[in-house]
């Protein structure tokens, strides 16, 4: 059997960690089964790297931040390939140029393209672990580029469907993929199993557990993860096509906190104002979520979107240097504390009537709604910062997820 | 005018050295002139990594060790390239991989083989400055090596010789080439020129200026070098191939405590011997210096020779794998406690008196000496760590360096 295991930060931070993983590698791989391990850097490392780049300059080009950053996965892989080699089993450390991990041209927040497998290939037959850098790729000018945050899980998948892997196991510091983030819904429970589609909108929405690109990947290879623990032997949750048991009308609650809204008032009135804003921003690989347009006064009119707090400046500011032309408008405006709230589950679709229930549990604690967006398996709304706690327990116990 | 600039792990130590380097560079740019510059690890990052390296495994294999240490350049290139944007010139970060800086396939202390030069020439002409790692190169299977310490001035010199550079300028924390270390050495002179051949016996011998290889490529292919300190403007000293200055009888004493000697004792008195113990060595890329070899008793003879400290276990080792075949003797004797003292000058060739006035100078002040060496053009003595300071002062003194 060939497995892909992906650890995180927090499963190599030290010493101790990094030989517990090795480990855990070395009995699969003593079971007679071929290892390939992914890993992201050690515990804050990515972070430290972002500081001293700031420190230094505050606007570095992201081409030279991706060239910093991949130094923590390197650091990583080839004290894990001296770690297992000190337990007696022959190991091999690979980055993205060894294993030719080809990706779009962009910086920062790249997409996998390509991936050679020729040299893992040649080193599992040589009877070796093969330990291979998460997060970071080679585009078509040899420049490092960087799967944006959480990329690991997306190498790990790629490699997984790249060779055509038996298992793709993703260790995390949690058990497996819950109905609620236990540390916020204290009878939060762990589920057995969840569609692609599902953890899709949990992993978009903030349930940290998986990167969304990995699961999107994973979908589109039919690649079945686990996602478990690195700290205990309990069994995770399977992520897959289709699941077995009988679909739940909803599968999790999910709240957001990385999140902040922008408000465009007074855009002129005029077809194709909505394509150039998110066509700016799209240009620059910002990512928008909810979307809202509404009828501003003066025949102009209001849009209102969310992005993830680290975009907000950037997308300010793309709108402002548009403000003057193409992008007319009165104001932009900001709002930071805010958050997201979603509930997600495969059997929403026949169930018109969850929405309701959801608005109504909120409704019931008092939080206010500010704005509301929904999909085929998904209804989020956002709310102020401060009441996400109490607004997810009231979803939660809404829709007996603890039961 | 073509510059390749080096700056050793001190000159980047932290993000002040950082930006004053960034500066010094840019001075040279603003002034019409192209710029490369090579560049160390920051400070003891190169300390710190093997640190935890060997917390892991103190065994860990050299190809892993490389991999790991190259993070180290790469961490500097790159903020190197952040800081000289921050100051609006616009530089770029490669690696050894982007280069292609090709190396013999040794880890650990390999050489460089062949380096490509189309990428940095585009982004030359592309008005960049451009940053290059220092110390590391790319292996025939795609794997990372090192040039050992001190190799980033030997990226630098080969660099220079591959872009046919105009001037390739070796930044370090002292003013230049010295009579004696200064620390040492009260009235140590700065020399304003050194030949290579000098500069070469000063840098195998520990004046701790450049590494020898650098010396040996910048003499094989014509590289003017100078050696000038990164903290202050002086004016420091040029290495090349004819000095037009008076040839002094000597140019400078060089001291170095980083040795050890090994004694071989009761190998048989038969043909071949040295060659096995000495090629067993070079296979295993020790380098041995100083060697002296004398009659033992009943037809056997013993062998003792000089290594650098780091490599006198491994040496040990090999020695003691083949003592019970083709190395047949009664004992392998290390003794730890030694340097080595060398007195160098282009001029010595046509003086024969010049080592017997070291020997007077070191009985003088009651010094031992265990081993003698000399070439023509240096005279090298082994003796007790203990006497170093006292002993270098005592040549110096006796040459009148200091006048």
């Amino acid at each position: 059997m060939l497995i892909v295991k992906k650890f995180g930060g927090t499963s190599v931070a030290n010493k101790e960690r990094i030989l517990n993983v090795a480990k855990r590698c070395i009995e699969d791989y003593q079971k007679g089964n071929q290892v390939v391990v992914v890993l992201s850097a050690m515990g804050k490392q990515t972070d430290v790297l972002l500081d001293m780049a700031r420190d230094i300059n505050p606007k570095a080009s992201k081409r030279e931040l991706d060239m910093l950053l991949t130094t923590g996965e390197q650091t990583s892989v080839s004290l894990m390939a001296m770690a297992m080699d000190s337990l007696g089993v022959s190991a091999i450390s690979l980055n993205a140029f060894q294993v030719a991990m080809h990706t779009t041209s962009v910086y920062g927040n790249s997409r996998l393209k390509r991936i050679d497998t020729e040299r893992i290939k040649h080193e599992l037959e040589d009877k070796k672990i093969v330990i291979v850098t998460g997060f970071q790729g080679i585009n078509q000018y040899d420049d490092y580029t960087t799967l944006g945050r959480g990329g690991s899980d997306t190498t790990a998948v790629a490699l997984a469907a790249a060779l055509h892997a038996d298992a793709c196991e993703i260790y995390t510091d949690v058990d497996g993929v819950y109905t609620a983030d236990p540390r916020m819904v204290k009878n939060a429970k762990k589920l057995d199993e969840i569609t692609y589609d599902e953890m899709l909108d949990l992993a978009t929405l903030g349930a940290g557990v998986l990167h969304n690109r990995s699961v999107e990947m994973a979908k589109k290879y039919g690649v079945s993860l686990v996602v478990r623990s690195s700290l205990n032997t309990s069994e995770g949750t399977v992520v897959k096509e289709e699941v077995k048991m009988e679909k739940m009308l909803v599968s999790g609650v999910a709240a957001d906190r990385n999140v902040a809204r922008i408000s465009v008032v007074g855009l002129q009135d005029t077809p194709g104002v909505a394509f150039k804003l998110f066509n700016h921003l799209a240009n620059h690989n910002i990512n928008v979520d909810i979307i809202l347009q509404s009828i501003g006064r003066e025949g102009t009119k209001d849009i209102s979107f969310t992005v993830t707090e680290d975009a907000v400046d950037e997308a300010v500011a793309i709108i402002k240097r548009h403000s003057e032309g193409s992008l007319k408008c009165q104001s932009v405006d900001v709002e930071r504390n805010v958050a997201k709230v979603s509930i997600v589950g495969a059997g929403m679709m026949s169930n018109p009537g969850v929405a309701a229930k959801m608005f109504e549990a909120l409704y019931g604690v008092q939080v206010n709604i500010k704005m509301i967006a929904t999909s085929e398996i998904r209804v989020t709304v956002l709310i102020d910062d401060k009441s996400v706690e109490v607004a997810t327990n009231a979803v939660h116990e809404r829709f007996a997820l603890g039961l």
